[in-house]
Formats: structure tokens, sequence, C-alpha cells
């Protein structure tokens, strides 16, 4: 095979970000549409081909045939189809990290925001009216969290939490220690606990592990003050459960950057709940150092790709992260 | 004089925080009215009268003609008259750092709304609108900060931007230095770098030397991406210089906590500007801890005046802070 030029095929869309830095000896395919990916990606041994929609982006895979390595900005890859990539033995690297500053930033942002009643200021703001009171009288001061989830993002969230006097713990499934002075809790003990903290901080992967882990009884264990923050995905909360927590205020709001189905229908019960604060998936877009990042991580992994050498982040399709 | 009861005159508002915890042998006057507070302040040699009507609040002061020693739970006690405090020899406790941790918060979420574009979101939400990018792009991380004054709040803020990876500099009247590894401007240095900076923060008590430090020369020196935050007071900005930058895009945004005057009238020009924030003065209110705290400041200063030791924190009429 290395006898052979190496074919690229990647999305247009980062050429301007690539093209004057990829080494002159390789066969680079760009394309723009989902016809021309189809085309490019034929006996490509590389791909890059993100798309927004998620069906074309699977059927551009299954016609990868000779693909050996599927880069990707997304971290999240639970929509590829996990099995036809162990089959064909695809090396995934992922965008793991890539978005987890502005991510960590968007979550302490959703709480303070709670926390102080920001959102009901804008509101008053839009009407030029002066509040004599705030809206939101809660300090993270002196508030407990749990941090479900201690990847890249999770990793993030604990040292800005922890630097506004926000005693975090950390739900790790591997049980491992945390940085600092965090308490860790293994996966069988957080349920147990639920009903201790102020914020439930959802940043775990999409896995069928943790597809609906928080269900009904879950959100019943919060306290009534507590507010749920997913930053993961939609699936892993029961949604109808949460709706019917947020209805009978059994818990005070949730921060959902992420929802079921996305994007949210017009008529979706959950844009109309006071205490639900919907944030459209934005959170790892609220940047401008996505695609650099994307660029420079894709560069070094291709140095290292072609030196035989590993290549990072790793997704494992045998975890689904 | 220590042969007399010690008569403390105070506002009945926090009356279920004091009373069950002060000492059986002084004659407690509360009230409730301006001429209630204007009857009690008689022959007190202590008092507690805030009032939201500073005049009032002044009126009965200039009739407590026997205080020794005056208390807030306001940090900055500018409208007071301070040629009486000096001439009367009152000594002046407020409640510098009562609300420290609060206003800090409502600082670092204003950034952040900002950088995330945040305030779009949520109107996005009241229209039922799923947004497909976000509406602001920046991160915390990686950008400058200058915090100006660096009293409780200054102290508060800048661990907490530090987490967020802000490389925070900091001015200080007096030179001297700063916790961690903030670098320190002195007070003629900053105005020759305001170009330099991504944040500026005014955290400066109000006081002649501070009334309107930012003036269109300084606006005209920041950046244009650059965002002015203000939780000082309203008098330390040139306003109509503000505004004229504002609408000129000369700078990126304000946050303001603080404006002039206060209540902004409906028509004001600030409440259109798309650029403005305006948080109408609630920043230290967004705690629910201020009259506990400002309780129990009292009772511990209480038993020290009564053991004649030093009060704190000490408001001097001669500096204005």
């Amino acid at each position: 095979m290395t006898t052979h030029k190496t074919i690229l095929a990647i999305s247009g869309l980062i050429r301007p970000l690539l093209e004057p830095r990829l080494p002159g000896d390789i066969d680079v395919r760009w394309f723009m549409t989902h016809d021309e990916a189809i085309e490019a990606v034929k006996g490509a041994e590389i791909g890059w081909f993100d798309m927004n929609d998620t069906d074309a982006m699977v059927a551009t895979l299954r016609e990868a045939k000779d693909l050996k390595w599927l880069n990707s900005i997304y971290a999240g890859l639970d929509f590829l189809p996990m099995d036809l990539l162990i089959e064909r033995g695809i090396t995934v690297t992922n965008g793991a990290g890539i978005n987890a500053v502005a991510i960590a930033e968007y979550v302490v942002m959703g709480m303070l925001n709670i926390a102080k009643g920001y959102r009901e200021v804008v509101r008053a703001q839009d009407r030029y009216e002066w509040l004599t009171d705030s809206p939101g009288k809660r300090e993270l001061a002196g508030s407990s969290a749990l941090l479900l989830g201690y990847g890249a993002i999770g990793k993030r969230i604990q040292p800005r939490l922890e630097a506004f006097d926000v005693e975090v713990s950390v739900v790790r499934r591997s049980g491992g220690g945390a940085m600092g002075k965090a308490a860790v809790l293994g996966p069988d003990e957080w349920r147990a606990r639920l009903g201790e903290f102020d914020w439930v901080i959802l940043a775990v992967p999409a896995t069928p592990e943790t597809e609906g882990m928080m269900g009904a009884d879950e959100l019943a264990a919060m306290k009534r003050e507590a507010v749920l923050v997913n930053i993961a995905r939609g699936s892993v909360v029961d949604q109808p459960a949460l709706i019917e927590a947020l209805e009978a205020k059994a818990i005070h709001a949730a921060f959902l950057d992420v929802t079921t189905p996305e994007p949210l229908p017009e008529q979706h019960p959950l844009w109309k709940l006071d205490n639900a604060h919907i944030t459209m998936h934005v959170s790892g877009r609220s940047q401008d150092k996505m695609f650099i990042r994307s660029a420079d991580r894709f560069l070094e992994n291709l140095a290292n790709y072609r030196a035989g050498k590993p290549l990072s982040p790793i997704f494992d399709p045998r975890r689904g992260y």
C-alpha cells in the first residue's frame, strides 16, 4: 500500500486552513457536496468528512471501503455504525477536547445565570424596566456539584467551579482519582448520594450504558432546589420524566444544551417551561478556535500516521467513546 | 457616658436576625419609618439606619448628634456628608466585602454572557427558535483582563478569572503586590496599556479621584473588541462618552451594573443600545446571605466596641472608602 500515493478525502470547508500545510506527496481530494464526497472517498486511505447531515456522513463512510483512518471534529460519534468501523478495522480519531474549554465555560455560565436569575434581567432590559432586586439570589460559593463524566470537558469544569468555592464530586466509571480536592464516586455510588448536591452536571459520553441514566428515580432523588445541567446528549436523560419534574418544580431548573430531538420542534413543551434553559447545542461552538485546533491536530496526527506512530485521541468503536 | 445604658438605633428590617442575639443591657430602638428613625437616633450612641432613600438616611444622620459609631450594610457610602462624619468624629463601619462574593460571581457571569452572546440565546428560546450556531464565539481562556481596584471585590474576581485562564493585570493605587501571578500596574501606568486588554473591569471605590476616570480618551484607547465591565459606580465612567463609544462600536460592549442615574429613566438611550448590558445594580443582591453576614459582622463589632477593641472594616470619610 505504501507504494501508492496516500489518498486523502476531505471536506472543502477546512481547505483554507489545511491546504497550504499539507505535504506535497499526498493525493488530496476536496469535496463540497455529498455526491462529491461519495466519489472522493473511493480508494481513499484517510478520510475527514464531517457533515451536518449524519445520515449522509454514514452513507459516505459505507462507500469508503479502503479507509484506514477516519478523522472527525466531533467528540460524540455515537451516530456512526460501530460494527462497520470494527469490521473494517478503521482507526478513528475524534474531536475530544477540541470543544472542551468552550463547553466548560458554557457550563459555568449556565450555572451562574440560573443562580442569579439572569434571564429575567435580560428580559427586564428588553422592557426598559429597572429591577429593584436580583431575580436570583444564589451564590455558587458554598454550593456542591456532582459531575458525571470526567473526560476532557469534566476535567475542565472542575477547576473552574472550584475557583468559585463549589465543592465538586466526580463520578468516574473507572474509579481512578481526580485532580486536586474533588471527591470521587464510583459508578454504583452516586445514585444514593444524589440528594446531597445543588448541581448535577452530565458530561458523560453517549453510550448504551449512559442512555437514560437520569430517569424518573434519579430526578426524584435530587433536591428540590437542585439544577440539572446537560451538555452530554439528550438521550442521557429520560426527557418526559424531566419535563414532568420541571413542571412539578420537583427540581429547580434544567440547563439543557442537548435535547431529544435536535432541533426541538416549535411546539415542543420544553420551550415553554420557565425553568428549562435551552441552549440549542451551541455550547461547543461558542469559540472561534474550533477549526484551527482541529486542523492543527489533524496535521500532527497525519505526520504521526505516516511515521507509523500512534494517533490521538482515539475513538474506540467498541466502547463508543 | 459608659454609666448610661448604650442606646442603639437600628432599622427594624434586620430585627429578626439581631434581636435574639443582642446583649440585654442595651437600649435598642427599632424603627420602620423615616420619622421613627429621626426619633430613634436622638441620644443614640450607635446607629445602623440604612435606607433606600439616601436623602432620608443623610437627614437621619444629621439628627444623630450623639452618634459615636455608624454601621452600614453598604460598601459605598460616598453619598454621606463626609465633613459631618469627620467633624463629629463618628467611627463608621461599612459593608465592604459583604457583597464581594456575589459581585465577583456576577462579573464573571457577565463576561461569559457577552463572550457567548448568551442574551441572543435567551431571546431565541423566548421565540421557540433553535439557533444553529453560537451568537458569541469568544472564550475567556487566553484573554486578558485589566482589573481596576483591588479591594474585597477585585481580590475575589482575580482567582475566578484565572481559573478560566484569563491573564489578569491589577491596578493598585498603593502599588503593593497582588496574589498569585497577576501583574500589578501603578496608578500612572494603566492608561498607556489600555489597548492591550480584552476586558477592562472597574471595581474601584467612588471617590473624587476615580470620578470620570474612564473618559473619552480611555475609551478610545481600548481595543475595538474589548468589553468594559462596571460594578463600581456610574460616576466612574463618563457616560455620554461611553454611549458614543458603544454607538460607534468603538468598543465591543459594556456590562453595566451601575449607571447614572439610578434607576435609569425609561427613555434613557443606554436601554436601547444592543451592546449595553444593564443589570440595574442588582449584582450585590444576587445572594441570600447579605443580611446574615451583615448581622454576624455587626454583632462581632458590637462586642469589640464594648470591649474597647478596634472595629472593622472601617470606612474612612477622609478617603471616601
